[in-house]
Parts: C-alpha cells; sequence; structure tokens
C-alpha cells in the first residue's frame, strides 16, 4: 500500500458501491435506503443538504429537491439515477421503491434517521420489510484511499498555514472571538470551504473547558490560549488543537503541558494496525495516570476524521475492534484542571500497515508567545 | 406588548417550563424526554452537545458528561438537578427515571430522536410508556420574549455591521472563499459567537444555486454577487442575504433584481398574526408568478430564527397554522435561472400583533459595485 499520497487514477464511486453491494448480500439484504449525508456524499459525491438514496444489487437511485437540480448532475453526473421531487422526498421514495424489481428486505440506518421518519417506513413503506443497520457505510469510509488521504492532508495543510499566520498576532488585550476571526479569515485565504466545526478559541481558565465555546474574554499574559479548529477541502476535514501560553510559562504550566505533550508522542509512535481502540487510547492514559493526572485527562484519545470530523473508528476506553489500515485518525490527549486551565495537544494520523504516519506537522514544543 | 426589545426582567426559564408543563398536561403525559438540543437550551440554558434532559410536573433533571462538567454548572445553576454522568448519558437516564415518583407515560421527540435511540426506549426502558410527540417544545420557541427578540436583533446588527465592512471591499478577482472570509472576520470582529450555517457566497452563475456552497470562483466584473450568512450572540441567530451586481448590471439583471426587491417588500409589508405560513409565501409568489418568473423561485418564502437557523414556523405552499404573534421568521424570495444567476433579497421580521418590524436595516435597492 503506498505510503506517499498519490491521488487514485481511478473512479472510486464504482469501487465503493461494489463493496457496499458486497456487504448488502452479507447482511441479507435487496437494498439500502441511506439518509446519511455523509453516507451519500461518500457514495455518489452529492453534497447537498437534503437527499434519500437507494441501493440495490444493480440501481443508485438519488433523490433531491428543486434546490441542487444543478449542483446534483454536476456532482454526481452519470453515477447515480437522479431524481428531483417536486413534493417530500418520501413521497418520491415509495414511487421509486415500487419501481424497482425483487426488493424486498431493506436496510435504513439506525443511526441516521430519526423516529418520525422511521414511523413513515412502517406506515407508507409497509409493503416493504425493513431491518436496522449500523455502520456499513461507516465501516467502508473509515479506510480511506490514497484520493482521500491526499485531501486530509490538504486540509491540514491549509489548518497548519492558518495557525502559522494567526500565532504572531496573538498578545493579551484581544478576545476570543477576535482571535477566532483572524484564525478563521486565514483558513479561508488558505481555501478552505467550510470550518468542520465550531472553533474553539479558549483561553485561561476557559482552556481547562474540553468543548468550551469561543468567548469575548479578553486574553491575558499568563494565560493558556487552546486554539481548536480545521480546514475543509473537497467535503475532507481536519481537526487540529494546540495549547500556547502567553507570556512565560509557570513551572505548574511546563509540567502540565510536557505531559500532554510526551502522552501525544507516545501515543502517535505507538498506535498500529490491528491494535484495538481501547489499547491506543491506554497508551496516552497509562502515561497520564503515572504522572498523576489520571482523574483530568476525561475524553478519549480519538477519532476517525473524513468526510466528518467524527467518524469511525473511535480510540475510547470502550472500542474492542482492531484498527484497520487505511484510517486516519486524531490524536488528542488533555489535561484538565478546573479554575485553573487546560491542555491539548491534536495531531491527525494516518496509519498504514507499515505504521503510523503524522500528517500534522506543526512544532509541539511549548511555545511562549512574547 | 411591547414592540420596543426591552429585555425580560425575570429569569426565563422557569415560565418556559410551567409552559410546558402545561403542555404535557394536555397531552396526557407524566414527563418529556427531551433530546433536542436546541430545546434543551431553550428550557435550562444548558449549550453543550451532549445531554438529556426530562422534565416532570415536578422535575427537571440534566444528564451530561464530563467534558461540560464547569459549564453546566455556569450556565444551568439550580435551574436543574444536573447529573455528570460518568458512563453513557442513557444508562443515567434508566437511573434517574427510576428514581422519579408516579411517572409512567413519557413523551419523546420524535424528529429529534434517531432510530437507535428509539430502540433503547423500547428495549432498556420497556418499563415505561413511550409516546411519540411533535414540536412541543418548538412550538413554545416560535413564540419569543422580548429578551428573545433583542438578542436577535443583536445577532442582526452584527451581520449588519459586517456586510457594511465587507462591501467596499469587494473587487474582481477575489475568490468566493477570500471573500467569505472578509466577511466572517468581520463578524468575529463584530461580536458573533458562531456561524449559524455555512455562509453562502455565490457569484456569477453560482448564485443561481440557492444552496449554493462557497467555491473558489473568482469575482468577474458583471457578476451577481450574493451573501446569505448570519451571526449568533448568546445562542440566537440572524440570516441575512443581500445580492449585489459586480460592476454595471445589465437591463436583464435590474428586471430580476427589482422583481425579487418587490416580492421582498410585499411579503414583509403584509405579513400578519393570523396569517398562514401559505397565505404569506403567497403574497410573494404571486407577484413573482405575474411578472413571469414563477418557475424560478423554488424554494419557501421564509422560515423561523431564534435558537436555531431554521425553526418554526415556515413560510411555505404547505403550512395551513396561522401566524402566532411573538415569532420571528426570515422573508427571503429569490428567483433563479441556471447557467445565468440568481438574485435572493432576505430579511428578518418580528411579528406582534402590531404588525410586522423590519429588524434587518441594510439597502435593498440595487447596488452596483465600482
Amino acid at each position: 500500500m503506498s505510503d506517499h499520497g498519490v491521488p487514485a487514477p481511478t473512479e472510486p464511486r464504482p469501487t465503493r458501491l461494489a463493496a457496499l453491494r458486497d456487504a448488502l448480500a452479507r447482511a441479507d439484504l435487496d437494498a439500502l435506503l441511506v439518509t446519511s449525508l455523509a453516507n451519500i456524499r461518500y457514495l455518489t459525491g452529492f453534497s447537498g443538504s437534503n437527499a434519500l438514496l437507494v441501493i440495490t444489487a444493480k440501481d443508485c437511485v438519488l433523490m433531491t429537491d428543486f434546490r441542487y437540480a444543478t449542483q446534483v448532475e454536476e456532482e454526481v453526473g452519470g453515477h447515480a439515477m437522479i431524481r428531483i421531487e417536486r413534493a417530500n422526498l418520501w413521497t418520491g421514495l415509495w414511487a421509486q421503491l415500487g419501481a424497482l424489481v425483487s426488493v424486498e428486505r431493506i436496510g435504513f440506518e439506525s443511526m441516521g434517521l430519526v423516529h418520525q421518519d422511521f414511523a413513515r417506513l412502517l406506515e407508507q413503506g409497509a409493503r416493504w420489510s425493513w431491518r436496522p443497520t449500523t455502520e456499513i457505510v461507516e465501516t467502508l469510509r473509515a479506510v480511506k484511499d490514497p484520493g482521500e488521504v491526499v485531501l486530509i492532508e490538504r486540509a491540514v495543510a491549509m489548518a497548519e498555514t492558518a495557525l502559522r499566520l494567526t500565532v504572531p498576532m496573538l498578545h493579551p488585550g484581544l478576545t476570543e472571538t477576535a482571535v477566532a476571526g483572524i484564525l478563521e479569515r486565514h483558513l479561508r485565504e488558505a481555501g478552505s470551504e467550510a470550518f468542520p466545526f465550531p472553533s474553539i478559541v479558549a483561553s485561561g481558565p476557559r482552556s481547562a473547558l474540553p468543548h468550551a465555546r469561543t468567548s469575548e474574554r479578553v486574553l491575558e499574559t499568563g494565560d493558556f490560549v487552546l486554539l481548536d479548529f480545521g480546514a475543509v477541502t473537497a467535503g475532507y476535514c481536519s481537526d487540529i488543537t494546540r495549547t500556547f501560553v502567553l507570556g512565560r510559562a509557570t513551572d505548574g504550566q511546563r509540567e502540565v503541558y510536557d505531559v500532554v505533550r510526551e502522552a501525544n508522542a507516545r501515543a502517535s509512535g505507538a498506535i498500529r494496525v490491528g491494535m484495538t481502540g481501547m489499547a491506543a487510547d491506554a497508551v496516552a492514559r497509562d502515561y497520564i495516570d503515572s504522572r498523576g493526572f489520571g482523574e483530568a485527562f476525561g475524553h478519549s484519545l480519538g477519532h476517525g476524521i473524513g468526510l466528518e470530523v467524527h467518524e469511525a473508528p473511535r480510540l475510547s476506553r470502550v472500542v474492542e475492534t482492531p484498527l484497520a489500515a487505511g484510517t486516519v485518525v486524531t490524536i488528542e490527549p488533555g489535561i484538565y484542571r478546573a479554575g485553573w486551565g487546560g491542555v491539548r495537544i491534536e495531531d491527525n494520523v494516518y496509519l498504514s500497515d507499515a505504521g503510523p504516519r503524522i500528517l500534522t506537522g506543526y512544532p509541539r514544543d511549548l511555545h511562549e508567545l512574547s
């Protein structure tokens, strides 16, 4: 397997559909109703916000609405039978399904369908037999092809370029929101087509909130400043975190920083194909525990990234599935002390049979901003 | 009813809980399991990304995880019984429900619960009787109190400030992504805590895509440039659209622009409490139809805004519910011609018994950018 990020020379969609059809046959399903928009994008290329997709052994039918009539043709072309529904997509679905022969047992995405739409299947769709499925397409998505890895690398490069331009502009007196504005403008200038999640700028005691919202707090000398953000290109996300000290670090800040930095390095170095998510998580967690900060690392080590910023696989204490070759995950240990502050260092790592390759190159040493 | 946006002097959460409890009593429910995060925020103030809330006639129990331990105390304080769950929130739910007396019939949010979690209710939660509900909290949220209107007005002001600073910087040669970066930095400088949806910058033929994604297309003289974006403050959103011409407008551009501008003005002027969503939509649609562009206005007239950028009520061809006093909606007619371009003009309008009040003040006349 190439480790060097050469784009796939062939069109990936037929390969993905073939892999999905194999999975459906193994699950004894005649078809899959795909409702997750990220899964629809993966299988067809369509990036709109309203769609239903039906995949059978032979057919691939994509339904969307008027707003996307032009876009869906451009993005999907001949890779699916496209239906622009004037009314509700669900009304269109019954008509489309009725036209498909030998389709009885249909899987639906249990994590990607709200109860109200599930009730439609049992009512208007009562003539078919509906079976809940879990992560069928997500499992395919977890293994990236070389073209996908290239896109994630580009999203990482955009994020790092933006960070490099932003860090020299950080100074006491700026609000967290203003810092986010500087960072996001640099992300846009680097070509990021969107923000994969709300950028986190958390300073001082607010850096102890693992999922802080960016606020109007003013940066002060002595603060930790934690930036957790990403870029998106062609739908693929990056997700990185760096934590800085504004001015000179105290001994306490330096100690916590060094523990997180070492936990990050150990996990990124040790992660391997075939290891469980739990074992990967334990590499960082056991080290942080051994340094006396175990209680302060309350979230899991990381998660897959791709078309979604949180996707399979998970690196957490409860995951017993072995990691597959081709996954791209975040490695993001952290230590959080309420009222005092916190540190997180997050990288994006590609996992091949040859070992881990860290996609993020931005320095991890403690950086005291003068 | 005040029309002048004075903040509510009293704490709104007890009032909201009381209104919800009345609705539960009318629906013959002992409790409601709230899974929609926007509904949880409305009822408790908690803005985290992982929570379950149970409301009974007497109790209000909020479950979240470690990451939010500090934040939930700050945001919710004494307004709910807070439970930080070490394991899965659902495991915590069964324990919390078991401790509540006289709770048998429990509503759940049919539009806010995925099938996988619905299946948990039937399995691990089998000792209770579960009833699907639709838009119970959403219906309360549609009617804004004066404090909420003030926050939406602030979000509108942030968006307009950003637009005023951005427009003079538009020129041929910029990419749409770069324009988004300029606009979003100005939104942040104006204090916007987040972006309510991915900003749309659509130029030239791309302005004909009603849900365009911002792209790397370079702005050219003669383009329509459509900006659709918003700001957020204390969770409340604005959502506005303006369309400009880069250089001198052609007669064709001017005609389409004038039709949309007039449709916007007619709808904003005519909308009233008690009117149906369908009737409001028809004011703009009939005018556009009469000018020969009916086929080119393929989406609905507008939607409620508040804690979510799309919420109740809807202004569309199929909505027969009368509009309540206190709603805040978008009015956003558009005309789209594939391959040529499109125009949309979107305002935010507060509806009281005294009539409509247009919250957006940014000019709507055709602006040719030199």
